[in-house]
């Protein structure tokens, strides 16, 4: 249980106009801060406090060698007009999993939930109401400890920010064109490719510069070893529904375990689908989609919930799917989700917690 | 060619004993700061200022996607008390190479040089004159632009930063027991590995934490695809003389190009030796290490100059190298290649660059 001191400002921003929020265009006015620090026994000095810019010494090892990771989670506005968190305390153990790859300490799961919910509430004025609107949480932390030497640091900061934000895609949900990677590599066995640590956004920016001079929208990542089977698409999981069984890769070090593609893969068996976690290779993806066999395939990540694949391309070959529209599948999971997170759904698995 | 302008501060530090410098335990007085801005027209406001503290938003790109470089160098005092530079255009182009996989913008290597020059330039009272000092030179580059969304930044900072230094060990040249790892990766064809982007140092962290808790001092990096052929020691590149041959991984895609690895298989070819760059196996290294042919191995790289091996240890065999101690090609290596930085022996080659 953290001990988190709040430090109030009388200047307030304005809000902005919910009809045009986009993804990240505006902050609020608090944000949480907690230093760690070796010789300090750890965790120290919780707090809520104006939204500033910090000051960072210039040798500040996250600017050189990048030992940072980060969360995103949303708050969102129930149809009674209470607050609530979707699943944060995966967010929480997600984090953990990250700092301990980075050789970065954590806070515990309360701590950290606790720290959201916080904020959150401290900040509730700032949740938009319009709809597909809400308030998006990005918890991250970094070494704050200044030096040229390679090691892990003896200081770090962990903050969260808070952003209302409307649709991640200005066109709202609509199919994109997927560009199949084979020359860059996201992530290999061994490395950090199930972590959010912020190496794996600034090595994957080169790949989708590439699809986008091709006329693609995102890029859809092979495994590093053999580019061979297909792991995500841009910065989210991705499914394929082939035939009646919906497909999509197993984490096992290279995949970020999402938690949408946790949810959405509940909801699945929920209805009974036939779901697989396993290696798919490119060539039977590819093939499935030259038979018709490939019915639908979505992206899902937390900041655009779903997004629907209209086409993908590998090698020459382009295979449209569902004539390049959202699919009914994929619309009923993007209905359903987001029926439970805006809390207009019954939540039989429990994953919403109201936090005021 | 860039203007730079020169803001003096009238209150300097103190300089620190030339016997405990340590490696980037001080700071010189000034520091280099250029920004890139797209909406600008790109690089802007080239100045020498007081090193101070960086302003920078919560919702930096930096701090979230690790869209970051930086380079290493030094400044000698040659023996007629000259400031020089060692071929600061090598790294110039690297940071070019690292950046364009980083999308982000890059100096002209004339204009880097030039920024290098100015800084030691203005600051060479700090450079060090006691024996096996220098000044590190840190020139780095990071996305400035505040945001979440995941996307090349339109804004950016480079700076440069000088720290007077000693040995980088504070052991001085010695050899070190090494830990070849095989769980863990570096890097991966496709990836980030020939870049000094910031992702590649924190993603090394966790083998190097294992090394040590196994009592080994750095880790021997496999390639990331079959874990069978040797790449780098630590944050260096590694050379291994078998026979009379000395062979060093290629540099094609997962290994840093070092301009110390550069400079001393130049000045090996100049003696005669063989080189080989070429994919080296791991099996084929530790059966030379059983048959006593593996004479002797080091590695490279600005900060340390040379590391030598005393021991290698791979899945439970250990190695001892020339009865663990430095090897005479080791030793000879380091004397001449820091014979030539500190001015002391002739420069065949013209890589040093006197500035004053």
């Amino acid at each position: 249980m953290l001990d988190i001191r709040v430090e109030e400002t009388a200047k307030l921003k304005e809000k902005p106009d919910q009809s045009a929020l986009g993804f990240g265009k505006y902050y609020t006015d608090y944000m949480f801060e907690i230093d760690w620090d070796k010789d300090q026994g750890g965790w120290h000095d919780a707090r809520i406090i104006p939204y500033a810019p910090l000051q960072i010494d210039p040798a500040t090892m996250v600017l050189h060698y990048a030992q940072e990771t980060f969360e995103g989670l949303k708050a969102y506005r129930n149809p009674e007009g209470k607050v609530q968190l979707f699943r944060p305390e995966m967010n929480a153990k997600r984090m953990q999993n990250s700092n301990k790859r980075l050789c970065m300490p954590y806070l515990e799961v309360e701590d950290f939930v606790q720290a959201v919910s916080a904020l959150v509430e401290h900040e509730k004025d700032w949740i938009p109401t319009a709809p597909e609107t809400s308030l998006y949480i990005r918890p991250f932390m970094f070494a704050s400890e200044p030096g040229v030497g390679v090691h892990p640091a003896v200081s770090y900061k962990f903050l969260i920010i808070l952003t209302p934000v409307g649709n991640y895609y200005p066109e709202g949900v609509a199919p994109v064109k997927i560009w199949i990677e084979d020359e860059y590599v996201r992530a290999v066995k061994g490395g950090t490719g199930f972590t959010k640590c912020g190496g794996n956004y600034a090595g994957s920016l080169k790949a989708q510069e590439k699809a986008e001079a091709h006329g693609y929208t995102q890029v859809l990542w092979l495994d590093g070893n053999e580019k061979k089977y297909v792991e995500e698409v841009g910065s989210m999981n991705i499914m394929f529904l082939i035939d009646d069984t919906v497909v999509t890769a197993p984490t096992e070090g290279t995949v970020l375990p999402g938690v949408t593609r946790d949810s959405m893969l509940t909801i699945l068996r929920d209805w009974g689908y036939k779901v697989e976690e396993r290696k798919l290779p490119v060539e039977e993806l590819m093939a499935a989609g030259r038979e018709g066999r490939l019915k639908e395939a979505w992206g899902t990540g937390t900041a655009a919930v779903i997004s629907p694949v209209g086409e993908l391309y590998f090698k020459g070959e382009e295979v449209v799917l569902n004539d390049f529209k959202t699919g009914p599948l994929t619309q009923k999971l993007y209905d359903t989700l987001t029926g439970i997170q805006w809390g207009k759904l019954p939540d039989p698995h429990n994953w919403v917690k109201v936090i005021d």
